[in-house]
């Protein structure tokens, strides 16, 4: 039944219903986690030939590298070629780097402040007068690094196919505009694939910053968990065709392929912007961890491995996410008080509540037991201004915990929904 | 015989012999390299038990995290408790994190211009208004990062104890000099150990800048090569002693202990700069591989177990440095144009030639195959005032390319003070 359309005096029964509900929930003393798109144990476990990898006689790459010395800046050739194909990169314009594509990001921010990017004529000036567009709800590490940079950010709303393109289009004809981020495939949090018009727009619109940059993290490449492929359009491709070939730095990662903190990061982007970030990175470090690279390069020696690999991931993810789904419909659905994304695959669902709830829900959750993403955490400065967004990270928590903790999460939208609804009505909870 | 003592008639003598020789060593196609300390083949085999580890059934470090997923950014206790003792740094104040200390010292010189550091109420001024103190020779890698940041380099004479402290004193009375570079054991490239008082002037001295800091690069910690161990004084216990505990940044890492791409490197210092540390690289990164560090705990459980493997690698790399100086002092000894270290630890050889023939000495070098590292790389914006210092890097080359480039070398050196000879003597050569 529809809450909103419930009399002041059902919203109250219900009320004391309710939280004699959420009395007894906390009574249960639930230590649960739904923050954070950590991998479960099941899932790390499909790659434990890493830990014996590459093995006692196996350190030589295939152009005779000793991986276990210094020096090979760009990463081992056959691990790039794998992961161009999925990364949409031409091998020679992929580097295989450390554990972090987060870090290769903010690398590349830090060198854009510092020095300035391919294109520019200075280095990216601070406070205040750099901005970077940020779909919403989006990553909040990638808006933690903007705001430790003193770079503004622009909230601009993503659809179903990706950011509002015209608003983009708007925005970028500031110069003080240079760049956005963009998680293109299965977008963290709303599973969002951007479709292949937006994919195009983005790669042709004209911006009056000259060194305008895309940072597109294809973090979810990969990552289907409804056993369909959602196409992605080839960025690079399209902004080499319309003559911005130097608009874009694709990351990727390994981190949710194998082990999420001892995988490999990726960095993709025209020539002379790999250039500009190994030319940087070479007074940095002298050179990744190729050993590493060689055991992946093991493990997963072809995009066809990789793909099987992740159907794997699939069978494990592809249940919570249906879990998720039915318990959410089951005590939600048609109350208008929540409405919820359906992922095809990566790690998130996006869940949003009644205006100005978000943060009481996340506040009864608590209290129950039930850690989630701090409301407003997928909006810059983490502020939601419509304090309704909620991001659930289903994946880490065994089946049975999963479904504890969103029936406890339901529950706490229904309490902050009838709380919010009486406030409304003007009648004391 | 002394060459500086010949006639002019018989130093045209010996050009003519040394000539010829260099031609027929020329003949002889060598392509052979002494510029960069990488470990031999047979050192890296000598942690080959690391591409197996942990092994299939080993992922969980001593209190329980599973190393293959995220987070952990302090890095494994049971890593740094081992070397913690090594290091010299509490354990708790000690930080295990990527593949290389490189990293981590630029790290901390960018936070410091981004950011500034703890004590200091600003970032660190660039364009000419921050200088460090650079001991020479020293380590190009470290005056790269100074040149790419903006940062003065202020070069410092070292002595056998380490840097002319009475100069160092001084010139911290200059509030713009706010570090001072050192690799305090076996330092790069001298090998020179810093003494007890110097290492407790540096701890004890008043700085002018309040945010002064020493990056103590500890590279060579346990990397005898003659059997004897060259005590180092407490750095951090004495600068706390002496009223500065947030003056010291160490540095370490096992590249040279393990595999030099794929190692673990370490940060040690005050709580309150370990804090500020792991407050900024939270936003780049969630943390470091783990994988690695139980892997590293696994090959070298405890300090005693670090020492017995570096004895190892001391039997490997004593007889070069043994080949190196008789090759020397057969060719130059009593020459009076040469004088160079007899390291009993670290990875390099330093080489003085006559003042002004270091670079004649890496071209003649290059004319006859042998790459040597290039005159000037040891002091600040590669510019050895005096171009007189040459690096030897002996551990790579197996011991019969190492005789051939070393016997190349030495021939390379006379043949360049005798045309300098000759030239101060104004005769043609």
């Amino acid at each position: 039944m529809d809450l909103t359309a419930r009399t002041p005096a059902e919203l109250s029964d219900r009320l004391t219903a309710l939280r004699a509900e959420h009395q007894r929930l906390k009574g249960r003393g639930l230590r649960l986690d739904l923050t954070r798109g950590k991998p479960a144990a099941e899932q790390l476990a499909l790659s434990s030939a890493l830990l014996g990898l590459p093995g006692l006689d196996d350190h030589t790459a295939a152009d005779g590298t000793d991986c276990r010395n210094y020096g090979g800046l760009r990463g081992l050739p056959e691990l790039r070629a794998t992961f161009a194909a999925l990364l949409q990169v031409p091998a020679e314009q992929l580097v295989a780097l450390g554990n972090s594509s987060l870090e290769l990001m903010y690398e590349c921010l830090v060198d854009a402040v510092l020095f300035g990017v391919v294109g520019g004529d200075a280095p990216w000036p601070r406070e205040g007068r750099t901005a970077v567009l940020c779909p919403v709800p989006g990553y909040d590490r990638h808006f933690a690094i903007c705001e430790k940079l003193g770079i503004d950010m622009i909230p601009v709303p993503m659809t179903h196919t990706g950011p509002d393109m015209d608003e983009v289009e708007r925005l970028v004809a500031d110069e003080r505009v240079k760049g956005i981020w963009c998680v293109p495939k299965y977008s963290n949090p709303t599973a969002a694939t951007y479709s292949a018009e937006t994919v195009r727009r983005l790669a042709a619109m004209e911006t009056a910053a000259p060194d305008f940059r895309i940072f597109w993290d294809n973090a979810y490449a990969v990552h289907q968990v409804a056993g369909v492929d959602e196409p992605l359009a080839d960025i690079l491709g399209l902004s080499v065709e319309h003559g911005h070939p130097d608009r874009v730095f694709v990351f990727g990662s390994t981190s949710k392929i194998t082990a999420a903190g001892s995988g490999v990061a990726f960095f993709g982007s025209s020539p002379a912007n790999v250039a500009w970030l190994l030319g940087h990175l070479a007074k940095r470090t002298i050179g990744p961890d190729k050993v590493n690279q060689l055991r992946h390069a093991r493990l997963l020696p072809d995009a066809p491995a990789v793909h099987a690999h992740m159907a794997r991931h699939a069978a494990v993810l592809q249940p919570k996410f249906e879990l998720v789904d039915a318990l959410l419909e089951k005590r939600l659905g048609g109350t208008g008080a929540a409405s919820w994304t359906r992922p095809r695959g990566g790690y998130f669902v996006s869940l949003d509540v009644l205006d100005g709830c978000a943060a009481r829900v996340v506040e009864l959750a608590a209290d129950a037991g039930v850690a989630l993403t701090p409301a407003g955490a997928t909006f810059p400065y983490g502020k939601d201004p419509r304090d309704r967004n909620i991001r659930l990270a289903p994946s880490y928590p065994d089946p049975d915990e999963l479904r504890d903790a969103v029936e406890a999460l339901t529950l706490c939208v229904e309490l902050a929904s009838v709380e919010h609804l009486l406030a409304a009505a003007g009648t004391p909870a």
